[in-house]
């Protein structure tokens, strides 16, 4: 895989790059109506390129579905688009994660770039070509892996950024340094919310290492999944349980990373100390969650429907020490049943 | 690229070893309501491994839409299928596109089999790896490329066609000819209708051949587009005006091709003989079709739209000689006026 991901804090010198070698027919920009408002003229000003169209959809995961991507595609062919035009996605998640979507089945596909506006996509959603929607209660259960031609990452957008959006991308930091760097795990624990730039680019060093080995998730990709398999569910479940209180994705990774913790801790060998040190470091940004007794046998219900599981298993990625994962691991109803317990007790 | 043709009159064997070194999780067949009747009791009877289910689609192009998708989409999560299941798309051209177009994209990939049942299919649609639905008014703006796992000719099944949609098929074979082998133009000539199976061996062999050099339509794949330009640009305006006749994708190739080559005798040297050949030998299975004089420009502007043509420009495959073809060829509004009064005036 080419480098493709690019730290930049004054300018757009790797996109004025691309832009001048690709000889786009057209130049689109994809916001939601947050990213219009706060990180759109910021963008422009920096860009010397002329763009041929804005294209905006509602923010929020509950808009990433085929109801949007239909408008977008819609769109795209409004302002005359063909396979050699490019579309710049501009915001968070849903917006990369849309927009590459819709890039990569556009004409059978048009060449897109990421320009992560929040935390969490800088370290995690805009890097690794996963594209996609969700469909029903399921999240991304349709979509691409299509690689960005580049991931842009601006500093100036974390500027803009609400402090709750935040703490949510930076669960995900926590993650990289859980599953592959002790070092980064350490750094953040001592930080706490107080990081810098370059630990920004550290943590997306993790994910960036880790999708070149293994682009199409056979192997070591999974590890990215630790924290996420129950998080996912929890995530689902709250976002079509519209009388439960919002829940951000790092919210539920971060409850997810506890619960999977406990697993780790029984399953894969990981020791108490370090369990309660995980415990003691998520806790500390990061809510309980008010699970209800009878809302586990659902969450285990919508994890045999994750697209990682496959053959009606359930796996899970646990940890063997901080910085080191460990994928395929088998775990049963009860252990999931005791790390709730766990997780409400603590 | 693999090979993944297989011709098979009798069984189905390079399927059943796929089944069995594929360890599937689920293996689902998508059918429509033509071939679920026609053709689903002649596959199951040859195939030992074991159906999870069934799904079945509307017949024809109209239904090759976001709306079947999202049906098949649902239909695979009901059926329980993950990255691990398999489709097998039994069918013509709508079937295998908008198949693999679902399965393509489906938990961001599940494998996909392709059993072509329509001669069109077995030497065209289902060989390739295009996949893709229709979006309004034009054909396959959305879609990915993406390879089958085996494409599985049956030659049993050319039994069921009709001979409408038997010669919409060798449309397709002309083309082969036309574009990269003057000698099986010389047979198709002599035999017409009278093709056997090694004739259309021979016709899916130089698709194959073409794909396996560019499968993502860099240069030399965009030859099979010969005839397509015009012909797409016609048979989408047919497919959206209901009071138009029922155009089948061939029947607009065959014109496609007649037009098309007007403008290689103009364009690219093609000789006023070998259009004359053209013409006869097309014309011999093809009606003429009626278009009126103001529909000319409708086309040029759906040609626009096309999602091979880039930069606003207006590209043709054009030949040179019978079995010698050349991309990317430029050609004004006006020849193509021309083009359709040679048509015309035939």
């Amino acid at each position: 895989m080419q480098k493709n991901v690019y730290f930049e804090t004054l300018g757009t010198a790797s996109l004025n790059q691309l832009v001048q070698n690709g000889n786009y027919s057209k130049i689109i920009v994809l916001v939601d109506e947050n990213t219009h408002e706060k990180c759109l003229d910021k963008f422009m000003e920096r860009t010397p390129f002329t763009i041929d169209g804005i294209i905006t959809i509602k923010p929020g995961e509950e808009h990433k579905n085929i109801t949007t991507c239909n408008m977008v595609w819609q769109s795209l062919a409004d302002f005359g688009c063909d396979r050699k035009s490019l579309l710049i996605n501009l915001g968070g998640g849903v917006v990369t994660d849309l927009g590459g979507f819709t890039a990569s089945t556009f004409k059978r596909g048009m060449d897109f770039v990421n320009v992560p506006t929040t935390l969490l996509s800088m370290v995690d959603a805009a890097i690794g070509g996963k594209t996609g929607i969700d469909f029903g209660v399921l999240k991304n259960q349709i979509g691409t892996i299509t690689q960005p031609k580049l991931v842009l990452i601006l500093q100036t957008f974390l500027e803009t950024l609400e402090k709750r959006q935040f703490v949510s991308g930076y669960a995900e930091m926590l993650k990289h340094g859980l599953i592959a760097k002790h070092a980064h795990w350490e750094t953040l624990k001592q930080k706490q919310l107080e990081i810098d730039a370059d630990d920004i680019e550290a943590s997306s060093q993790v994910k960036v290492g880790i999708v070149e080995q293994d682009p199409y998730e056979m192997g070591v990709r999974k590890k990215l999944n630790f924290g996420h398999t129950l998080g996912h569910a929890i995530e689902s479940y709250y976002l079509e349980h519209l009388t439960k209180p919002t829940l951000l994705h790092g919210e539920a990774i971060a409850a997810g990373m506890i619960l999977e913790g406990y697993l780790s801790h029984k399953v894969s060998g990981l020791s108490k100390v370090s369990l309660d040190e995980i415990n003691k470091v998520v806790s500390a940004h990061f809510d309980k969650i008010d699970f209800e007794k009878d809302e586990i046998p659902i969450f285990i219900d919508l994890m045999k429907h994750d697209k990682k599981n496959t053959h009606g298993n359930i796996n899970f990625v646990l940890l063997r020490e901080i910085g080191n994962a460990v994928i395929d691991c088998k775990v049963s109803e009860k252990e999931i049943q005791e790390a709730f317990s766990y997780y409400m007790d603590r």
